[in-house]
């Protein structure tokens, strides 16, 4: 160590390259006023962080080290509390600026809501865009009780943005009956309960597409990750959405994005989902960036 | 809201029936002082509750909605600390008026023990019933430390009083030798660690009989139910409790009441345990309730 | 217990009066987002009720019992997720129709921001209504990073409101240099670091006068309030807090309301927090409302 | 160490002298089957134990060391869960032979129950002895909902034993207004709110008087002791709680046996509370005994 | 209970022969000080002894009981704070004096560096020892960050002393890529991901052979397992490590020794991976002791 | 934000001056490895860094900014997992740059052993160096069970270093009897439980003197820093801690250096104890430094 450099440990795994030299950018959106339930993913991106100094730069699985991708953590973005409409305009802004630089976005949230910014802006990239989406939750709401900007409608707001039947939500266990109803009659795509089965038949359908994948926590059972707003019993294991992520990573989509929602930390007392989160992350950017 | 209405927030999934329209009663018994390891049951129906509302209302499992059937929750029955046998006796009349009124009594515990004066009450009706216990623990001592009232006991009670041929135990991984050995003599009926599999071929013997369905969190795995006094690992998920709940509404057995027992918000960091239960409730009384 | 009746067990210590024959409306207003730290108070209200239950009607620091204060348990306000302006105007409405029916509003919180609809619907009734305002933090911000609704700023909108002279801050001890200089230049009255010893200078002139009384929980050390979402070092003991309250309670003034915020169960491992809110309303309500 | 020796590591502080070369006995009373609102003081004794290997043996404020007191520690009296009768009638005969033999006996709860049948094997013994209770609570009910054995009783128990003129409680900030009443009516002796103080005052009058020390460590402030099921705000801090037991040192009562109980580990997060009391028995040990 | 006789509570499940009588010897290794990530196992030992109270004797499982297994619980192993070289000498010394007379040793950590010394002990007993190795981790450095005495490395300490070829590892899925490459290279063997099939397939190769048995706690999945220093994402559920240690314990290997590491109270809020831990150690000592 | 900048949020409170400009340099000492008792304290810096953007930058005890006070925060020094005499040789030579620059080192810990390198490299400047200890512990041990090197020995090891006479301890509650001894006949001056009296009659004995500050967190009473290691009841609050530094602040002492030392992330729940030391280290930064 220089001992007069100024410090920059709290970034993933403690490694950062120059902005222009990386394909990847690492991001936060540290929002979380929409929730209905339990708050606190504000908190997750930095927590993940933290924790990912205890994971290895090498994946077992896809053999392949971090020192193979460049990645540049650019840390959370600047939000506004309790104004959700600036805060989706300045994340919009963010990803548009990335997507201009032909950067490949990594976000970590938040609530989920932050996805809808993210997707609106590759999607203006990429016409042909298709969402893998992994959640417990439908996510298809219009409003929640009466409020548009709400962390039960980021699926519905893409899926009306580019079609529904470009959406493909996968382990969905919870929501109410109107929004499956809309997802059958709109067209759009829902595995129900199971992810990577489901996912094996889909994938060659989408082989040479962009795909957007955006992952809420929160598909994993409770067991597996205790500290999100919202768990939801019977979800699957964390092995199950490691070979999911590694099932994506072997098919021949083309991957252009991803996020990974909805840690919050306080609920994280051992922080075993934060923990699995980071190494989320890390199998996620050694599988989806080439 | 009207504003001067009284508050009855605190019910499950902020919903309540008229008791004469319900066919469903929803009661809480917060007793846990015969329990040998870890207290703390006597609070898991309030907060059982109080994480509901996290809750859709829509089974998407079953298609069936809350709407579907009317329940009345009664809150908890205000039980004597410290005094075993007049808990008892207080909880047996109550569902032995609900048994009058010809009510579905879905009781949440508090320790096993209070399973046992409900049981009683609902096969003082029913001449043929049927148990279906799941559970880590046998529960089949005749008396803990020479003490015959006791959360070890219940099942040993139940299958004294309508004979053992008549109890069917499933996911049991742990119990003294005596018991197991107890069981076997007496010809009633334990199935070892699994639920899912040995429930798909008793339930066929059983289509057309009254059964009453008793439930300990803990034949979870630790992972599924960390809020109980007695964890128990190599237990089954709660994807596997769910399928098994299904199995049985899918089933000809005529399900007439059940309970689900030994949550301990205590022991729960995230809520994880109460959050799983609520659902679990929600999908007996839509699965079990025609 | 009639077993066919409503379950209301979730109201404070368990009692309720009828609307009508109640002086005091207890209500509790779940709203956290627009907080700048940590999100969580939106659970304090239901927490303090669910604990409430440990606590003895009587209060032998004043020698009266809670069958002394007919109150009425409102429940919850219903609040709209994320969307601050409209969850104002709901309380706002909601404390009109209080005062238009001469109850004395007790509320509790939810962020401090909710203490700004309440104390001007106050305000709207008693013209020469005086703050008196316990917290850790100046709350005089005019806005926070550019947004006017912010949990930094109700002291400061409400010294707008009725004159800055009005109002008078206790306990302060972390702030803007700019919102000090504020106050003094307006000629609003901060005591630094002190509650009781101001207190007992200030109250003789506050004499006969409508006073409003709003307790941000942080103005206890953290020791003592480890459950809100802003912790600040170097506080008051629940000791001093408990004898503020004392002493307000035998002065002259005449309190017409008032509030206790900030309560975030998340953070509040043993529940030590909610349990000393708890305590906090009953003093309230037995030493301010006669 | 001899590797083939019994491990005896848990006892306090990692010492044992024998049974018969010690003045104290030191022992636990595990249980918590009566109490009202949040049971777990079981594990008391047995965290005191484990948490005290991180304590000096010294006592900088007596300048003496358990080296000059010889100890036995007798492990936690095994109880039988649930049955109230049956624990102290083994307690109290165990103490009795303890009395037999001439030892100070030290004992942790366990709930405050514990201490009624400790009191009267002492009282059987000492015809003059009187009663210093420190306590948040006054433990005067005649009986709880009914239960004549209840965790609010053991005072009123003793005080009816030993003539309540004999008992004198401290720190008292919560009971039933009859609670208060029958002990101003019947001659007993209440501190509210305050222990050090008025304790130096009454000491002189039990000059040369058997005395024995019951401790709820709900006499502290939750902030002090947020591991205990009946947290009460508004109480003293620990270093008032040693002084107290300093003053009792010096005086010139004759202590003959103390406790400490309701010390639950379930709500002491990080061990702060069995810290605490485990230096308080050091402290109780090193001034109690001479 | 002879209340006169020294206290030894605190030994597994509560019992504890003769040492001279007894097969198996149980102690623990309470170090922590070379972790690179959270620390804390040296207290893992102790709880789980604690914890061991909620366990029955009987394992119905292996249809033993510990009636059938004589053991000898030699408590902590007093070890220098801060001293790794000193730390591992004691232990290597220790478990030498155990191989001399003979026992079983039945090891608890502490960190993983602990198994080095006792493989060590063993293996100059036993020539032709073979190790099965369950972990996450690789454990293969020769170094951490320069210091050869760190928690990655006891793997390959023991690899290099008794050959590459003896070692056989499973479950691991982190580690650096010079790491599995060394082993690649080496002869030794490493199962990815999976224990229980893998074993099936090697164990009958061992037939006949002594065996030492290393567990890693972390080679459970964080939902089994928070309770541990460095959690890793897609591990094995309790179910499948009990059936691994069943697996064994049916073969015709001759194990000769075990241990299980790495528990850390500390992040183990529900007790839940001291609670597994007891557990596996009965079914080991049932298991792997004729 | 320049969305292309590194991101080095995690400085404390999000600010950091160039190195050269800079009065401060602020750095982490993350070694907890010779602790006895409860290790954890490695994670303390970056916590306190990570809580510390709930802070304002404003001091209302002393009237001044952050921005009046140029600071680098220098990050987490990387210190070689279990090996102290490594790691204080690193901190040494760190500490020793700084001095060389004519910084002012702002240490936080980490355990206790950390101070000494750092007093001895500060000693090595200044010859008639003063310390001013804060601490629960007298920290005088020669060894610890034969360990030179622990967290027990600092203050032994530069008050031989630098003569006992020119150390002064305050707030001392815990210690052998050895340690009272060594101190009273090297002529060490240790002022028993109490900090600010004893320091305001010591303090002016010092004037003009240049003095370094070091404060274990741990003389807080346990109410106010349940985060750290060793917790020991009867402490100061947080509000005598910041009187105190104020006190120092505002004497003619030269403070030349400071650290604060102890906090363990691991037993904060609340993040209690890592928000008060991020008070506290503000208030030395803007008190210590002219």
């Amino acid at each position: 160590m220089r001992f007069d450099e100024a410090y920059s440990g709290n970034v993933f795994i403690g490694m950062n390259s120059d902005f222009n030299e990386s394909k990847v950018v690492l991001y936060g959106m540290p929002m979380d006023w929409t929730v209905s339930y339990r708050p606190g993913s504000r908190f997750g991106p930095a927590r993940i962080r933290e924790v990912s100094i205890g994971l290895e730069e090498y994946s077992p699985y896809l053999d392949r080290e971090l020192a193979d991708v460049k990645y540049f953590d650019a840390g959370d973005i600047p939000l506004p509390f309790g104004n959700p409409q600036k805060s989706l305009d300045i994340i919009e802004d963010f990803v548009g600026k990335l997507m201009a630089e032909d950067k490949f976005p990594l976000g970590m949230g938040g609530e989920h809501l932050v996805s809808w910014p993210v997707m609106k802006a590759v999607a203006a990239k990429y016409k042909d865009l298709a969402i893998i989406h992994m959640d417990a939750h439908t996510d298809l709401r219009e409003h929640y009780e009466g409020e548009p900007l709400s962390h039960s409608t980021p699926i519905r707001k893409i899926a009306e943005k580019i079609g529904p039947e470009n959406v493909y939500s996968f382990g969905i266990r919870s929501g109410m009956k109107e929004e499956f109803e809309w997802a059958k009659n709109a067209g759009m795509h829902i595995s129900k309960f199971e992810v990577l089965e489901p996912l094996k038949e889909i994938l060659p359908k989408l082989a040479g597409r962009p795909v957007y994948v955006t992952i809420d926590i929160d598909v994993l059972d409770p067991a597996h990750a205790p500290g999100t707003g919202t768990v939801d019993a019977g979800g699957i294991t964390s092995k199950e959405l490691l070979a999911s992520i590694h099932e994506i990573a072997r098919s021949q989509v083309n991957v252009v994005g991803a996020d990974l929602v909805e840690v919050a930390p306080i609920y994280d007392h051992s922080e075993q989902t934060a923990n699995t989160a980071s190494k989320l992350i890390r199998e996620m950017m050694l599988g989806f960036v080439k």
